[in-house]
């Protein structure tokens, strides 16, 4: 930041090299402070920070929010309540809230969508962490393909749908209870395949830990798992790798 | 068992009747011992004894193999090892031992095997258990269909084989890791299926666990489960749901 | 469904080849977009298709239902509310409403049931869920018998029903917290037994994990387990086998 | 039952042996009906049954307090809510409720306590748990010195409390958390020790796990462990531990 | 110790009450040592001593057993190899190696047993930890009445062992797998019932969680649980329960 | 206590030794009772007990509240509500509620305080349990650097705060989720670091276990963890190492 | 497949409508044959397939190598022990066994690699892990930066290291114990992170649980996560991933 | 490290202001390399390095030993072998190894201990453990008191170390089972207890899980645990805490 500056005084001889030895020593770490590195990322990658909206105070969310969308014109939140999303909209009235994915955000128009990630989950119950995920590949500017109900127990609904399957850069396999899917779906594909574990269950679903211990377990080649019920973490690395593919 | 000659002594007045009452008192229990009860139960269902040989002392396995095979020409041991075939050999010499399914039996030559039971796997390596599973259904009186290397990683390798599975009466899914053969399978079939997770694999499979969480939250109608690597358990249960169908 | 006629059509020439090759290859089901309705299994089975209602939105569960009730003049839903029963009956006057087993179902008058199923609980707690398999083997053609509270804490309830136990084609035997029914009734009958683990319970129950690994552990031959507190899923079950005895 | 009269009629020649055969067959189950045998334990032991009223609906509930009351003049409930507790009172209004202990019952007056329990706890939070012990010891006939808040992080509190320890036959020792109180106690004393891990704590004492485990592992002589909260089950055993000292 | 003496000095003034005040701070500590507290209980209850032998370096291991053997005439040692029983036969030659129970001991001659411990197994391979109780409870003056292989997989078995059951005062029930011989037991029985679960088994029985967690959901009264393959401690709380019967 | 009275009595021979010698045989337990102790220690450390507000029954709060501040003129409470507070506030009106960190306390004014305390946290749902170790460390007697937000998914915002981490003397390190940041801190750090896992996250956060375990496995030198969601108990071990360094 | 034929036939009416409706009653799944998919697959992606040869019998193995070898001129295994090494040398005397990796294959020479995969570990003892995943990239394709020993309680290796991990298209983050190297990366670069815990550790570790669940919990975007040990599936991944950015 | 010499140059005008503003960008990171702040840390703290021996392949053994000797003139490392033992005094003859705390160690002679470290064990079995921790706190620079086998099962065994406990600037606790030492000795003494759970026991002990949930659920204050067996992470958090009481 200021290096040169700083060499340069050290070479008229105004700073003394044992101030600038000293002021060197921490200069990486004052240097790359928060809002400066997350700057030149996002310029770099086009992808605007985000809000995990859970449990945020009402203070402090308002605060962002405002302050994300001055910087950068948009800003995406997940797991947001009905209750934080008309506390937001007092502030920042664009915000747009979907209750069944729990996204609050606002999104530049006429973003362009390049590439493509399919998003399918393997039963209805499945959908709000699918629709998270397929919100934020769309918001990091991927298109998303919707594939739901495409459980193993039925597994001619999958097959019938393997044209959509293979169009995509990146699969979102969603899905709880016994969690197969993503398995199936990476034998069938050519591209990498995010699975996602959900909660949706009961019993030996121990809240999910059924379907991420499948996942894990998958035979599968090209696949790998995130965390029980993070869509937005999902659709964040599907979006990364759909922008590999078309650059 | 001595009812009958309980109930004529009564009759001719050899015993008294307070003596018979207090004899019978405790009847159902001295009486209906251990051997003599399952020897009534085998009479009725087809179903010899078998022996969970793994474990057993010497002195005891070949005093048990011995004793079944005197009473009924034939007996099936589970989890032997290759010690002990040699060992029950010495006194039994027309016993047969698998090295693969680990079991060490004699079985009743020309026995009639009617039905049909499937037995599938995941993979290879989980053939012992499924050959465990189609012996003991073999024993039991099934014809065993073994189809074999047919996961849902590769899911075409299954839906090939449907013709075979649509024969069985019942269908025996043994699979590790993600353990979803079983679902898959009762979603194309209309038969039971008798789910058995195995211990193959490494890391979060935790020796079946994931194998068998997948397999108990399966979204299939008709699926059921049975202990970590308990082939036996399987075998014998799609031979007493076989058994219905053929009757 | 529409296949016989299809084929009529293109018989008769009405219906294209390539109209036909198009409409036959998204046959087997439904779309409803979020949910796919699977009809071919119906045709081939006998067995209507089902709700889990739990936790489905209002919209959806509505339309599901109207669906299938008009498609089939019936309808078996499972873990309902009872406000989904009042938001149901608005459009599906004919459905009835049982809030102990939650099941909310239409079912067509006069059905026929052959063979027999007994669902017995270890306690009064395990009725719901035995009552969800009940109805449900009921629904789908069998005799059920209800024998509940006969836990092996008083072993002598449960020896006082071996006759009952002796008739049936297929028990279904619901426990919490120990567990151990299903073992001792495989032990007394000849037919295979369907294990319930259920949530009944406290402490080291574990929300149903202490009874699921007792049932999985059993040493008893001819049992099986579903998942815990899955009532439906034992009552399909025993129905599939109880069928096979019938027929 | 009719064992006399039957053996009468076979030797009168009025009951063939064969029908008398067939009829003893099931004997033993149909005489030891449920009734009579718990009849026969209670007039033996003194300890009168109990109800589990956590999850009983209204009706049950009523019947059983009733019908209790009735037969026995007395009875015990645990973890009864305040609402039963009410609802019981209108038909059964001798009843007296704890809502510490949620202990909901009927006693006899003048019943005679001999013997001595000790019931101590960890701390304050633990006292619930060892109410329902110590009201359950003193139901079935016991004293109970209650010598709460002496855990071990301020062992010098338990140790001031060793007298009262030595007059017991028999200590109940409730703990979360660490639930180390069980192990320190069987070091001091000279009679059976039963430990109560209770659900109190945070965190990693994953609702009594901790305390559980702990209590299972311990290196002192003469304890042994019950379920997580149980204080009845605990109090329960003291009784009859202390009963054999008083005899 | 010499708190008289202290007295004394006092009394006298040739110790300052400053002095003496903060000699007797710690006096309990000091004054209540180990082997005299010991000796003490020893002395009261008339149980000895035991040695846990597995993974006690040898010659640690010789010096207690030669110690506790001079001081006492005998001793008793649990979980020891083949090679430690040779080992420790060279120093106290009188020593005993028992290779199922894996007890070694020393036992006074014509020890005095009375009234009577029983000990059940559920299979044959529990009869390790089994015997391990049943000698220890013998060890410490009980007779000891065996009654192996009476699991509820075959509920007759166990059924014809009532009367003996009746005889005992205090019942073990060792069992691994399914784990549930306790609590059928404590539902036939008057006396306390002590639980041992096994590692007998395999797959989902978790080296004994399984057999653990269901004695301690146990639906029956009067029955407590020990650690896994703890025999010897189940022995010594029935043998401290026995000892209250026949005082 | 009444040592030093009981000593002069012996002294002026008013009591006699053998009495004394009795008195004094149980003295270390009713004289060191629970107060006495706890109050020599505080003298002793300058640390006042506190209060476990958290399910403390509305009564035994007050009282606790009251006695505590009549004898120390300060008291510090954790975990209590809004409700407590206001109710505590009836008794001692200089009580100081923190809706944040939940603690309820009144404070000594003018106390001072030496040494420093950094607490760091992972993200911004951690402060809640930061805030708890800060204010007690500050409570016992050391300033507490607050550094927020600093977790390891952007490690610039943790090395851009090594001047202040070097200078405290104790560090604890409070994160959920993976909960890495005790190990980055300790590597860089000379003083030790008391880690707190939080039960902040979801899924397979499994309410703190994940980061429980993270921080156990810590490969970094000089770290230890408390309990998850511990903050009092790192805030009281910080204070004591503090003090250490400020002696 | 055949469908327009049929169809045709059923114009015609050389095939009944029953007929037909019976050979279209399984279409979708015969139509979807085994070799055909595979052999497709691989043209189209240049990932050759590769054997799993821990626990595969001598003669499969073999017979696999033989197989694979004669097909496409190379071949990849994981977790072959040198025994087996040895054995398919006598088949294929061409394989090349790597005793670290555990790998043993047949590579094509002169294989162009294109872009970078950085395979990172933790310590050294994840190396093995690594092994596997960087020799698994480059046997697809890709060149395999090595960046080994850069685990977080050292922050400073990483750092220092920030340039090579910048250039790489995917990373693959392995590393056992705490396991938050993933974490750290994925904060400080921009493409895809692979992580991959490992069993290395002890204690606490629970075999690789420890660090699986950290990765899961990652705070980080881009970061998602295979089994335990899982190198190969990681390098497979990472392979996948940065073919889309060469292409 | 270069950075002056770089100043200088910049000065004097031998090295340009843009290269030398792009050396710097990269400073922290190569200039702050693992050797050399390392080397840094040791000098401020006299901490030198240590090596975990188990796992490590010799020649990566022998060189680090080697390395180390060399640079500091003593080496410490742990959970070494008798063979690793050997292999090292090749190259390293003065280097001492203790089979029972498995420490490999050269130390230089005449090293000053300062302060003590009380280290106790709750049983004999726990020694190795302990040992560890002792020696590592040793080789840092303190006196280590080892009170071994005053484990809470005969509480008066510790209670009478009350003054060796007193003079300890830090104590660990070291215990397997019930784990509960570390909080009877918090509840004693006033400096801080280090508690290290041990794998030692059987059971429901699950290799170290039961003693180490205990320690994390301590009531006691200043109370800290470390993973399961890790003694030098124990011995080395002493050495701090001690190292700041001495300063």
């Amino acid at each position: 930041m200021d290096v040169r500056e700083l060499l340069e005084q050290v070479k008229s001889g105004s700073v003394e090299i044992e101030d600038a030895q000293m002021r060197l020593k921490n200069l990486p770490y004052e240097d790359l402070g928060y809002a400066k590195l997350d700057h030149h990322r996002k310029l770099r990658s086009g992808f605007g920070e985000t809000v995990f909206c859970q449990g945020k105070p009402d203070a402090y969310l308002l605060e962002i929010y405002k302050k994300f969308y001055e910087r950068d014109g948009e800003v995406l939140g997940t797991r947001a309540s009905e209750s934080q999303a008309e506390l937001v909209r007092t502030a920042v009235p664009e915000v747009v809230y979907d209750p069944i994915s729990r996204i609050l955000k606002v999104e530049k128009p006429g973003k362009e969508r390049r590439g493509c990630v399919a998003v399918c989950t393997g039963g209805t119950a499945d959908i709000p962490v699918a629709e998270e995920a397929a919100q934020t590949a769309e918001y990091f500017g991927c298109r998303a393909d919707r594939i739901f109900d495409v459980g193993v127990a039925g597994i001619h609904r999958l097959l019938a749908q393997r044209e959509r399957l293979d169009k995509a850069n990146c699969i979102v396999a969603v899905a709880g209870m016994e969690g197969a899917l993503g398995t199936v779906i990476a034998g069938l594909v050519e591209c990498p395949v995010v699975a996602v574990p959900t909660s949706v269950g009961y019993g030996a679903s121990f809240h999910g830990l059924s379907a991420l211990l499948t996942m894990l377990n998958s035979c599968a080649n090209g696949i790998s798992v995130v965390n029980i019920d993070n869509g937005y973490g999902a659709g964040y690395l599907a979006a990364q790798i759909n922008r590999m593919a078309v650059r």
